[in-house]
C-alpha cells in the first residue's frame, strides 16, 4: 500500500473534535450535552449579513479577484481606520477564514525547518498549521498563576535562532483569554525589530474585551513594526459567522503582501456568497458591537461565579475572547472529558469540555486544565458549571 | 527588513493573471478585450443553486462538518454512482474549491522534497501548490502533434525514484483538452500498482466530453487501484460557479482519508453558503448538462473552425474541457500576448490570451503556444478568433 506522509502522520488530531465519539455515542443514548468545547458562538449572525446573502444579485458565481473582492477589502480597511489600524486596501488580502491567512503568512515567510516562537498555551491549529508547512513551533510557557500573561521577554530571546522567522501571539488569546497590555506589546514589538523578525498577531478577537478601562492594542498600531507586523484576521466571531469562512491577512510591508497574493491567486479566490455577506456585516451598527460584547461579558461573570464554587480548581480570569483556562484538581483532563461523556450525567445531562494539552506543544504540559468556551447562554451556562461541579466530585470520589 | 521564504520567492505568478495590469491599462484606455485567457465560463449557475442560497434559513452561520455537511457528502456519492464511481460519503471530503482537494492531497502523501510526475503541459497551479508543498514536480512532456496524448509509459517509468510519490494527471486536461483513452489509464493504473505510487486525476472537467463515442473514465472506476486512487473534484466548472469554491477529494484508501481529515479539520469547515448551493445544484435535471455540453461543443468547433483559417499555426483539437492549445509561428508567446494588449486593435477591440510557457515546468518549453478558452458564446467567440488571426498577421509583419 502506498505511505502517508511524515507530515501527514505528524499531523495532529483536533484536541476539540477528537472526544466527538463518545458525545454522539452519549446523545445516541439519550443525554444531553452542554458544549463547553467549541467555540461556535450560538449568537444570531447581524440579520444584515444574512439578508444580503438572500438578496443576491448573482447569476453566475464566478471567481472574484484572488484577494477578495476590491469593495470588501475597501470596507475592511475603513473598518480598521475605526480601530486606529491605518492601512490601504491593497494591505489586505481577503483568505477563506483566519485559518487560510496562516497559512498565507507560514507560507511566505518560512520554510521548512525553520521556527516561529509561540507562548503557550496557544490556539491548537497553529500546531497544525505548522506541521503541514513543516515548521518547528517553539513554545515559550505562559502560567495560568498570572492568567497567561506574557512569560518574561527574556525567554523568547533566548530561544532565538537563525532559525526564527517570526513570533506569533493571539490577542485577546485563545485559548487563554488573556488581553496584551500595551506595554507587552512593547517588549515583543522592541525584541522582532532587534532580532529583525516578523511578529504575527491573530486579533480575531479584537472586540470581545470586558473590562472597563482594559483595551485591545493592535501591532498595526506601532508604526515601527511597519515591516514586521502581519496581523491575522477573521469575520467568524466578530459577526458569529464562522461557517462563512472569511478572514483577511493584513500587512504594510509590501513584499509580504505580493507573496502571499500569489499563494491567493493558486487557490483562484475566496468564497463568493460569503464576501457578500462579509461585505453587509460591516455595515452593522456599532451598538451590535456593544450588544454583543455585554451579553459575553455576562456570559464570563457567569461562568466565573460558578467555577469559584468549585473548591480545589484554578480559574484564569478571562479578560478578551470567550474561553476561560481552568486547572482541575486530577491527572488527566482528556480522561475527566471523556468520562463525563461516557459515564456521567445529572438528570440525563452532562458537559463537554476541550482538555488543554492539545494547546501546549510541551510534553505533558497543561495535562490537568480544561478549556472552557462560554459560548452558550447564561442559563445553561449556570447549568453546564453545576454539572462540571457535581461531575468533578463524583469523578474524585470514584 | 524581516526575509520572504525561499518557498514564497519560488511560488510562480499566475501565467494567466500575470497579462492583467496591461489588460486594465487597455480598458483603461477604451479598448475593449475578448477574454480568451481564464477560465470563467459565462454559463449561467443553475437556478436552483442560485435559489437555494437566497431561500438559506440560517440563523448562525455556524462551522459545519470538517468534511462538509453529510447530507453534500451523501448527495455527491448518489452524482458518483451515476457515473460508475461506487464510493461511500465517507470516502468524500468535501473542500474549498478543488484547489484545496490539491493541497489536502499533496499534504497526506509528501514531504518536503518527495516528487510528482506530471504530464506537461499541466494547470499551472499544479506548479505553485507543489512549491507551497516544497514538492518538486517531474514533468514528463506530452507535444501537440498527437493532441497531447499519454506520453509513452516508458517515459514515467525513467523518471520514477524513490522520492516518486504520485503521478498526476488531468482528464480531460486543462490545459490540453486531451481526453484519456481507457487504456492509456490502463497504462497509468499498472505503473502505478508496479511501484506503489498514488494515481491522483484531476477530473474537474469530467462532463465536458464533446465526440460522440468518447468517454470519460474515472481512475475510481478501476477496481486494483482501490488503495492508490485520489480523485480531485469541484463544483467550479460543472455548474458554472467557479466562485462557490466547493470541490472535493475522493479515495477509497481509508488511511489516505484519515490524514486529509486532519488538514481538513485544522482548517475548521468549507464554506457554508457555498454547500448550500452546491447541494442544490446536484439535483439539476440531466438535461441542464447536455443543454451545457451541447453549447461548448458548439463553442469549441466555432474556435476550430476559426483558428483553421490562420496560416501557419498548429492547433490542438480538444476532446474535452474547454481549452485548447496553438503554436503560432512566432518565438515568445507572452510578448506577443502583452503586444496584443498594448499596441494592437482592430476596431478598438483585441483579444486576452494565456501564453502556455506558465504550463510547462520544462526550461523553454511551451513558448510559441498559447491556451484558448472557449469559455464565450459564439459570437463574442468567431469574433475573437478573427482578432487572433489579424493580430498575428500584423504581428509577423512587424
Amino acid at each position: 500500500m502506498p505511505k502517508i506522509s511524515s507530515k501527514g502522520t505528524a499531523m495532529p488530531h483536533s484536541p476539540i473534535r477528537k472526544l466527538v465519539p463518545y458525545a454522539e455515542k452519549a446523545v445516541a443514548n439519550g443525554k444531553k450535552i452542554y458544549h463547553l468545547n467549541i467555540g461556535q458562538p450560538d449568537i444570531e449572525t447581524p440579520k444584515i449579513a444574512l439578508d444580503a446573502v438572500k438578496n443576491h444579485g448573482l447569476n453566475t458565481v464566478a471567481y472574484s479577484h484572488s484577494g477578495g473582492n476590491q469593495s470588501l477589502r475597501e470596507k475592511l480597511a475603513l473598518y480598521y481606520a475605526k480601530h486606529n489600524i491605518h492601512v490601504d486596501y491593497e494591505d489586505i488580502i481577503v483568505t477563506t477564514g483566519g485559518s487560510e491567512a496562516l497559512i498565507f503568512t507560514m507560507g511566505s515567510i518560512t520554510d521548512p525547518g525553520d521556527e516561529i516562537i509561540v507562548p503557550e498555551p496557544f490556539y491548537a491549529n497553529y500546531y497544525s498549521f505548522s506541521t503541514q508547512s513543516t515548521v518547528t513551533v517553539v513554545p515559550v510557557i505562559s502560567t495560568i498563576d498570572d492568567d497567561f500573561s506574557l512569560p518574561p521577554i527574556a525567554e523568547f530571546e533566548k530561544h532565538i535562532t537563525h532559525k526564527t522567522k517570526a513570533i506569533l501571539i493571539c490577542n485577546p488569546g485563545n485559548p487563554t483569554g488573556y488581553l496584551y497590555t500595551k506595554e507587552e506589546l512593547k517588549q515583543l514589538t522592541d525584541l522582532a525589530l532587534k532580532y529583525d523578525i516578523f511578529l504575527i498577531s491573530d486579533e480575531v478577537y479584537r472586540e470581545f474585551v470586558y473590562d472597563s478601562g482594559s483595551k485591545h492594542y493592535s501591532i498595526l498600531e506601532e508604526e515601527s513594526l511597519k515591516e514586521h507586523a502581519i496581523v491575522v484576521d477573521s469575520v467568524s466571531k466578530r459577526y458569529s459567522m464562522c461557517g462563512a469562512r472569511i478572514g483577511c491577512m493584513v500587512s504594510k510591508n509590501k513584499r509580504v503582501m505580493e507573496t502571499a497574493m500569489k499563494f491567493a491567486q493558486a487557490r483562484l479566490s475566496p468564497p463568493s456568497f460569503a464576501q457578500i455577506a462579509s461585505e453587509a456585516a460591516l455595515d452593522v451598527e456599532e451598538t451590535y458591537y456593544e450588544e454583543v460584547v455585554a451579553e459575553y461579558k455576562l456570559r464570563r461573570d457567569t461562568l466565573i461565579n460558578g467555577l469559584k464554587k468549585i473548591p480545589n480548581i484554578k480559574v484564569s480570569i478571562p479578560k478578551g475572547a470567550f474561553y476561560c483556562m481552568v486547572e482541575l484538581p486530577i491527572e488527566n483532563s482528556e480522561k475527566f472529558a471523556q468520562w463525563m461523556l461516557e459515564e456521567f450525567s445529572d438528570q440525563g445531562e452532562t458537559v463537554m469540555v476541550a482538555p488543554a494539552a492539545g494547546f501546549y506543544s510541551s510534553l505533558n504540559a497543561g495535562k490537568n486544565q480544561i478549556r472552557i468556551a462560554y459560548v452558550l447562554n447564561t442559563k445553561d451556562l449556570k447549568r453546564a458549571t453545576e454539572i462540571l461541579a457535581l461531575a468533578l466530585e463524583a469523578y474524585l470520589k470514584r
